[in-house]
């Protein structure tokens, strides 16, 4: 079906450490040989992608001097080139190298914040002069095991002190770039700091700047504590503050598994797009960034099961798009939307009078008829299996 | 022990539903009797209490009419003055009532909304005139199991217009009411809106009232997304917006069991207890709010278990503030943090010279000698064996 | 489509607490009527099913005297033969009267254990007189909130003494019962013993009358665990122990859900199906049993609800039947399980030959080139999708 | 405190791969160098360590020859016997290799599992010549991410031929090994086989020399499915598969964390500690093999940090071994017991007269007053805070 080959206007993008990975887990040794960007970049663009995304050392391996640095940076510009991919998104490598096992811009050893600084700021550089528009930050060493080994206030200054710096930074250098934290609970860290998409946006809306900073919500880092992920980028696009997103699977809390979206939790895969692609369900803003895949291809996997589930990933994403959108234009749904009161929700609760209106209402309270209104079926379970059968491509 | 023996000055204050929970389950009946308030209020005052705190159905049976309603808040004011309990924080009930079934504030019938902002403010009027400084709101039906079958982003809207109604009702009648949200991750609902510590201090950030409004983190709530209780009220603390506190006990994700404080994750308990009291490692900021219990005696006891479960909570409590003020005085601890260079982290990253003099130091990158710095130890594994050795009573 | 109409054929049964559940949960009362059993017994013939099964208290109130007994009994086995309905399994409420707040068969109170005992007893009477031929045992307050104020060894004698006493009664009293316990990690209790279909079938191995005892593993018990409910069963098959089977749908660690069958982790209620229906991937033994909902209609819904949360399970399961189906007779599935190796695990390891030969075998070890076959991909990923794309409906 | 100072006698032993772990992890290189296993053995015995355990690539590098793998025998031995360190457990790397990626002894590629089987049955000849008593099978690959991409009752089939295999083999060969199999729920693999206590025990039961096998489980593995590890290996007593125990810590749902014993659920430790030293509460067996720690130091500590953390396992051990004496010793903790009734448990339900007896007993169900026996109280809580009481040292 031609609405399931991917074209760059379905904005697709990949990390390159994506497909990329070698396969090297907690237990094991790597699988798969190293793979050259530029192969992936072609390969990605064959398949329909739109742009792909880095951590500065995927692109120039740490500790690089400036000619090879020039000269990795030269070759991946070419091959942007050819094939006609974008980089919408550019992020920095602070977890690898052991240097950053106690922190990078949390670390409790200043030299190690300052060197994370200089390095996020060197690949601001890069990702300005590239045409990125958003810069991502995972600070996945940013945490603590011990509560009371790390001063937990402390951190979130100095946290708010480096976002708040880069942010100046790239207003003063003109850069334009939006920044998107990305939260996660654990792993690498036992604990790390902003958990969840939640703490992420609270923690910004004290930043000096605020409006440059939004988050980069990945599927399977909210399901590993168990949150809905749909619940919560609503609430960050209800926010303001949905700049990008993480797509993949994941099979509830445990190690970060990085599958390919919708191998993990289904029915949130769907809600998801459903979202994502239409909005709420009365309407209401949608998401036009790129549909950026963070997964990792099975370990278990050659170099054509790694493209395979690139692949995977766009058309399990398009397929589900196209039942969000029968599930949406079946005129039963809307019924039973309707039938269930979903679109009286847009109504404020309060009118036009203000409480004091409400206060003088006696049908609100006094003559409040509480046994008959809870008599009231909510009609969820119509749409629940609406929902399911329309995933299952049964209506 | 003489510190060990509660007095109001510990502000420990109780729900009057915790000790008055008749156990039933969702898969038994009751197995205690109705305790009446009165006789509630006297115990908790004698075993050394602040205050306790209530929702409007806890006091005056749902359904009431006026007399009888009149007759109960003078019975429920009379307990107080004869034992000099206060009452520092009061809620509503939008959840035991079947009306409640499908939300409360966000339910998808107006009438039902209507309903439960009338119920809120009538118990607002009774809290002001007790002098409550602090209403809490516990959205426990607000809320959904099917992604597809709630406007996600209506329900956030009707979310806001209630709360920022509310608060300008306190203000407009001066009250001097602060409102405090409590997150909760699921349960009753599937998904329950504003799920953690993090997402509700997001949505405060756009509220029109946000100064009025913080949050009432409970342990146990965290703890069922697996979430670190410490980090969350740590964030909280640095927001602002620790208002008030629920205490208790969990085993992780699984249902909300309610234990006494201290009896699930013990370690977390000492770290909430040494922030709560000493601030953060270095200083900073502690909670001078009282020290709410917000638990269920086991299902198993009779009336000689509630109370005693009541007494535990205040003892387990003063234990590990005695053992966490130990922990802070120990002058290994002091040279361990030292060492592992925990108080640096008060230091900039950025000096006054701001970015530029930052990307001046050639130290900093360019001269940056990684493999050098990631050989020092970090130094936390001496202070988590002091911590868990003063925990024990060991030193 | 006609496949999708439920049959008897089908073997769908249903617990009578299951439409009946009025929908009181932990925060609140019930949302909807008692409903007749009767009623309940005709509704789900109308809609296909084949057996209805109940807890003694869903039929016969709690301390009926005889004659009150005899009369529900008699309404209820009308009901049977005016619908055609079986019996296939019967169970005991243990678990609602507070007097079985601290355990049945294995509270500490010896008094307790024996009106367990005898409740029990009475049931299967009961049971046997209507042609079940399972008996299901869910121990849900066999467990402990506190570690060390329960003996752990001595719970699980009290335990087997009891499952070995009813499996002897049923022998001599020629009822040919067969027992299934039916695991679950928590809920009401802080930890349940026998928390998984593991934890079960290795309590089995000691007991006198093991041929007779198996499992009743329910879909959402095993997921509260986070643990994968198709390897789950994948084991108990193996072991000749899947005596009976609860059906339902779950959200991860979290309280227990019951929701429609599907509506949760809809990959694994794919495998799961697939299994009993199937067999293993090469074939092996199917499930023929009846399968059995156990699952709660969302407490928002009124009777209309409920009935199609009913009908739901069924259709659900049906689709997914008919989507397994697909995947098996699907020559690309074939050629891509060939391809992956997947049916050469059904060849032994070690040939006939023994292990003696197995040593003498230089390629197995001294010859043997691991970097060679590390290269080989598993082929598992193109399997995913495929498995993907069949249960979307969209090959 | 003397007691506090470990001696063989307190039979602590240590898995060479924790202290020379080189903190590796999925995000991030090495931070420590390689650890000779000579320096290993050396400072456990100083510090008062009993034994050490090894994967045969612990000592022998994967891949080397007969002339290099003698060497790094013998240099293993001599430090053996210069420290009286013995090694009472041994085990197989099957995990790290990549042609392990699919599994080990339920691979589907034949001729990997051929590979694995001799890799085991080397190290076995070498765990027998060392005088090791246990063999441990940790199946860290044996799984599956994709539920209908494995077969999953022959991968069954396979593991058991595997395990009966190595049983005979060790049996001819006069090794007189016991089997501890070793329980995970996932990571590496998405599910692994066998995943907690239960599955593994009740496959054991229908292996050929079921006699020879049992467990060896982890703390922490068995709370990532947030399960009572204190519960499980109860149930493995009674079940007399105890063979071998691994002690560590982990804050629940999450990836593997490996922390120092204590450090992680603290309550259960206790428990733990109990059941181990002190049997289950009215008496019963203990435990008297090794205590094993089975740990990761964190990977933000130097050499100092990996030795302070040896050395905390240990110390923590015997803090906890000193509070449970205390625990048992105190007249009201005894009094407490008695009067909830925990020795009672010790009781038959059923007299000497059989069932018959008790169908004879109106007491026990036709007299039986409910509501009055269901108004005792349990009596935990009392023996909750005594319990909480002495762990923290305060009484």
């Amino acid at each position: 079906m031609s609405t399931l080959q991917p074209t760059p206007e379905d904005k697709f993008s990949f990390g390159l450490w994506t497909v990329g990975w070698q396969a090297r887990d907690p237990f094991g040794d790597a699988t798969r040989p190293e793979v050259d960007v530029v192969e992936s970049i072609h390969k990605l663009a064959e398949m329909g992608a739109y742009g792909v995304t880095f951590h500065d050392d995927d692109v120039i391996p740490f500790g690089s001097d400036t000619t090879a640095r020039d000269e990795r940076i030269k070759r991946f510009r070419a091959a942007l080139d050819e094939t006609g991919l974008v980089v919408p998104m550019v992020t920095t490598n602070l977890f690898t190298h052991p240097v950053f096992k106690e922190g990078g811009l949390t670390a409790n050893d200043r030299e190690v914040r300052r060197f994370a600084m200089r390095k996020v700021m060197r690949n601001m550089d890069l990702a300005a002069e590239l045409g990125a528009k958003t810069y991502v930050l995972w600070g996945g060493r940013e945490g603590a095991e011990v509560d009371v080994a790390k001063d937990l206030l402390a951190s979130l200054d100095r946290y708010a002190e480096a976002i708040d710096t880069l942010a100046q930074y790239s207003e003063d250098r003109g850069y334009g770039l939006r920044f998107a934290l990305e939260p996660k609970p654990n792993e690498p860290r036992g604990d790390i700091f902003l958990p969840t998409i939640g703490h992420a946006i609270a923690f910004i809306s004290r930043l000096q700047h605020k409006d440059l900073v939004g988050i980069n919500p990945e599927v399977g880092h909210e399901q590993m504590a168990n949150l809905n992920y749909t619940h919560g980028i609503a609430e960050a696009i209800w926010l303001g503050k949905l700049f990008h997103i993480d797509l993949n699977g994941q099979h509830g809390p445990k190690f970060d598994q990085d599958l390919v979206f919708g191998h993990g939790d289904l029915l949130q895969a769907f809600s998801t797009v459903d979202l994502l692609e239409n909005g709420s369900l009365t309407g209401g803003p949608t998401y036009d960034g790129p549909r950026h895949f963070d997964y990792k291809p099975l370990r278990t996997e050659d170099m054509d099961g790694v493209w395979r589930s690139a692949a995977a990933n766009m058309r399990t994403y398009l397929l589900l798009k196209e039942r969000a959108a029968a599930f949406r234009a079946d005129p039963e749904v809307q019924e039973a939307l309707a039938a269930a009161k979903v679109p009286d929700l847009r109504t404020p609760t309060v009118g036009e009078g203000g409480y004091e209106e409400l206060l003088a209402d006696r049908s609100a309270l006094e003559d409040f008829d509480a046994e008959t209104v809870a008599q009231r079926g909510a009609g969820v379970t119509r749409i629940d299996q609406l929902m399911i059968e329309h995933l299952l491509g049964a209506r």
